[in-house]
C-alpha cells in the first residue's frame, strides 16, 4: 500500500436509493475528480465546499452530481479528499468508479480510509477500531461504548497507564546508568506501590471486559428442550414483540435479523438448534453431539420443560443433563395451563419459571429474569470500558509482565532484568493504541473493515 | 402535505456502511439541524458549505457528523436543506432521525423530495419521473435514456409540440371571436398540413416507445421445454457468464438478481416456470394452465427440445403447441452431441439452433440470435424516446384528439367544436410535463418512489 496513491470506493451502503456517495482520498483526489467533472474548476475551490456539475466519460454524461472538496489536513484521512454524491443507482456508481479508476485512482482496500486516518495521525489504533464497532452497534449501550472509544476515552486511560509505567521505567533505567555504583534511586517499597497502583488501573479495565463484551457482542442464547416443548412458539413471541419496537421509525429499519432480541440494552442472539428441534426421540436428542456442542458454546440456555407431558422423574433426568453442560441455564416450565397441580407444587421451590408460550402467560416474568441476569446500566458519555478482545489480551499481557516485575523485585533481581519486563509491559500497552505496531497487526485489524470505510 | 413542513429521511441505502446521509428539506431545515448540532452555528453559514460537529440528544452525543447546508433556492428541492453525513450504522441513523423529529421535522413521504422539486419548479413532471428511472436503470441504455429525460430532452420535445398546437389553436380561436362574421383566418388546407406535421412528431415519439419500453423494462423471457431438456443448465450458463461481467468491480456489485442477463444493452428477465420444470409427464406439462399463462405473458420463449430423446413427431407436436401461444419463440435443440444424425438433418432447414448446454456448444450462436432479435443501438446523449407508459398513453390520446380535429374539418365542423378537441389534445400533452395536473396524478406518480428520494 502506497500512501501516495489516491484511493476510491463507494462509502454508502450498496443498493438502490436516492443518493450514493463515492469517496476519493489521496494527494491527487481533487485533480482526479476534476478530470471527469463538468462544472466549476474544483482545483480552485476551498475546503469544505460543495459543487454541482456532471461526471462525464469523454463526451458522455454519467450523472449530475454534487462534489464536496476537502483539503489536507482537514479531512477524515487528513489527505486531499473528494466525495461525489450521485444518484443512488448501482449502475451509476459502477460507471463513476470506472471513470475514476481510468483517471488514476485505485480501488481502496477494506478499511483503507480509516487506516490512512490512523497512519496520518487523526486517530490512534484503538480509536480507529472503534469506528468499525460504531457502525455495527445495534443497541444504545454498544453504540455509546464505541462512540466513547472513538472519541478517545479509552485511549486516554491507556496513555495515562503508559505514562505511569514510563515514570516507573525511568526510575529503574536511571539506576542502570549508575549500575556500577549500586545506587538505589527508587525505594523498592515505593516501586512496589507504584506497580500495584498501575495494576489497580489495569484490573479495573480488564474487569470491564465482561460487561463490554456482553454489550458489544450480545449473549449467545439457546432455547432448548424436547421436541414440542414450545421452543419455536417462545422464540417467536420473544422476537416479534421486539421487532415491533425496533421498527417504530419507518424507512430506517435494518434488514430483519431473524434471531435477535434486545432486552435491557443487551442483544440476545439465538443460536439455531434445528437439530434438536427436529429430532423426535428424546434419547436421540440427548445423544446428538452437535446440538450438545452448540449448547455448550452458548452463554445462556433457556431450557423448556413440557409440563403437560413430562413426569417429575423425566424433569430431573433432563435437568441433570443440562446442568452437566456447565452453562448458565434458566428452567422454564411451559404449558403451565395444562399441568397437574401436583407437578407445579413439586417444582415450585426449585426456581422454575412457569409460562404458557401459546397463551403468552408469564412471558414478562421470563423477560424480567433475563433482564436481572444480564442487565447493564446505560453506558454514559465518558464511560470507559474494554470491548475489544485484542485490547483485553494486551491488557492481560501487560498485567502479567508487571507481576513478573513484582516477582523479580521480591527475588532481588537486578534492575536490567526488571527493565526488560517493564519494556514488555510498555510494548503490550503501546500496541493497543498503535504507538508500537507492525504491518501484520494493521492488516489483521483493517482487513475486517468493509470497503469504503 | 404542507410545503411549509420540514421533511426528513435517510437518503442513502439502508444497511451497514462507512457513511449514511440523512436529508432535511423545508423552511426550517437549517434551524432544525442546528438545534441538535454541536459545532459552528449552522444558521450563519453560506450555502454549499460543509461543517464538522456532533449530533446530540440533550447532553448525549449520538455521532460525529458532517452537515452540508443548502440555502433556497440552491438545493434539489429549491428549499432550505441540510444533509447530515453520519457513520453508516442503522442504529445511529434511527437515533438521529428520532432527534430531528423531536425538533419539528416530520418523516418524508415516498418521493416527497422529488415532488417538492417539481412543485417548486426545478423539474417538470416528466423530468421528475426520470429521476426514479435513473436510479433503477441497470443497463447503459436504460441509464442514458433516463438521464436524457431527466435533463429535459423529452420535455423540450413535448413543449415544442405544445407550442405548435397552441399556435394552431390560436388560429381557430381567433375565428371563433369573429364567429358571426364567418371569417376564415386560417386556410383549412394549411391547418390540415399543420396538424399532419404535429402528428408526424407525435408518431415518431409514439413509435419510440417499443424500443424505449424494451430498454427500460427488459424482455420477459421464459425458457421452456420438457422436464430434463436442460433448461436449468442453459439458464445457469447464460446467467453465470453475465454475472462475471457485471461484477468486475468489487464493492459495487448490486445484490445478485437471480434471473437476469444483459445482452446488447437489453435486460433479459427470466420468468420462473418451476411448475413446468418440475412436472414429470409431458402431457401434464402441456395441460398446466398456470405455466401456459406465464408463457403467454412472456415477450420471448426459448423453447428447448431434448434431441437425444425426442422423436420428430413429438417435436412437431410440441412446436405446434408452442406456436399457438402467439408469443415469439426460438427453437433450440439441446444435447446435439447425443442426437441421431437423421434428426439433425430433418430439422436443419427448420430454423433450429442446435446446442449442447452441458458442453457449452453453440451458446454463442444462441446469444447472437437473441442479440439480433432485440439489439438496440446505444442510446446517445440527447436521444429522445418514450420509456414511460403514462407518457405513451397521453401521446396516443393526443393523437386521437388530433384525428378528431381532422375528421371534424372534413365534415365542415364549426370552429368551436374543433377548438374543443384541440383543447383536449393540449390537456393530454400538458399532463405529461405537469403543466396540467391533479393531486391524484401526483400521488399516483410519487407514491411509487422510495422514501428519501
Amino acid at each position: 500500500m502506497l500512501l501516495e496513491d489516491t484511493i476510491v470506493a463507494l462509502a454508502t451502503s450498496q443498493g438502490i436509493a436516492a443518493i450514493a456517495v463515492i469517496r476519493l482520498s489521496g494527494r491527487d483526489a481533487i485533480t482526479i475528480a476534476q478530470s471527469c467533472f463538468q462544472g466549476k474548476d474544483l482545483t480552485d475551490q476551498p475546503s469544505h465546499s460543495v459543487h454541482f456539475g456532471s461526471i462525464v466519460n469523454g463526451i458522455n454524461i454519467i450523472d449530475e452530481v454534487l462534489v464536496t472538496i476537502f483539503r489536507e489536513p482537514h479531512s477524515f484521512t487528513k489527505e486531499n479528499s473528494a466525495e461525489i454524491s450521485c444518484h443512488g443507482s448501482p449502475f451509476i456508481v459502477k460507471e463513476i468508479i470506472k471513470v475514476l479508476l481510468g483517471h488514476g485512482a485505485r480501488l481502496a482496500e477494506p478499511g483503507e480510509f480509516t487506516k490512512r486516518s490512523f497512519l496520518n495521525g487523526r486517530f490512534d489504533l484503538a480509536q480507529a477500531e472503534a469506528v468499525a464497532d460504531l457502525i455495527t452497534a445495534e443497541t444504545a449501550n454498544a453504540h455509546q461504548a464505541a462512540l466513547n472509544q472513538m472519541r478517545g476515552g479509552f485511549s486516554r486511560e491507556i496513555r495515562q497507564l503508559r505514562e505511569e509505567l514510563v515514570h516507573f521505567a525511568s526510575l529503574i533505567e536511571l539506576e542502570l546508568d549508575f549500575g556500577e555504583e549500586d545506587v538505589e534511586f527508587a525505594k523498592r517499597d515505593d516501586l512496589r506501590n507504584l506497580i500495584r497502583k498501575i495494576q489497580g488501573y489495569l484490573t479495573s479495565l480488564i474487569n470491564s471486559f465482561d460487561k463490554g463484551n456482553v454489550i458489544k457482542n450480545g449473549i449467545p442464547t439457546v432455547i432448548a428442550g424436547r421436541p414440542n416443548a414450545g421452543k419455536s412458539t417462545l422464540l417467536n413471541i420473544l422476537l416479534n414483540e421486539d421487532r415491533a419496537i425496533v421498527s417504530d421509525i419507518p424507512g430506517t429499519t435494518r434488514d430483519t435479523i431473524e434471531d435477535e432480541m434486545v432486552l435491557g440494552g443487551i442483544n440476545f442472539r439465538f443460536i439455531d438448534t434445528a437439530g434438536l428441534r427436529e429430532t423426535k426421540d428424546v434419547i436421540e436428542v440427548l445423544g446428538i453431539e452437535r446440538t450438545r456442542e452448540r449448547m455448550k458454546k452458548a452463554s445462556l440456555i433457556i431450557y423448556l420443560f413440557d409440563l403437560s407431558l413430562t413426569t417429575l422423574d423425566e424433569i430431573a433426568t433432563e435437568e441433570s443433563w443440562v446442568r452437566q453442560l456447565g452453562v448458565p441455564y434458566l428452567k422454564v416450565g411451559n404449558k403451565v395451563d395444562l399441568a397437574d397441580k401436583s407437578i407445579l407444587d413439586a417444582l415450585k421451590s426449585h426456581d422454575f419459571i412457569f409460562i404458557s408460550a401459546s397463551l403468552k402467560t408469564n412471558i414478562e416474568t421470563l423477560k424480567e429474569k433475563l433482564f436481572e441476569l444480564f442487565h447493564v446500566d446505560a453506558v454514559k458519555t465518558g464511560d470507559v470500558m474494554v470491548t475489544n478482545l485484542r485490547h483485553y489480551h494486551n491488557l492481560m499481557q501487560t498485567n502479567e509482565a508487571l507481576y513478573r516485575v513484582l516477582a523479580g523485585m521480591d527475588l532481588q533481581t537486578t534492575g536490567d532484568f526488571l527493565a526488560m519486563d517493564i519494556r514488555q509491559a510498555l510494548h503490550y500497552l503501546g500496541e493497543i493504541t498503535g504507538v508500537i505496531t507492525t504491518d501484520d497487526l494493521l492488516d489483521n485489524i483493517f482487513s475486517k473493515f468493509c470497503i469504503g470505510k
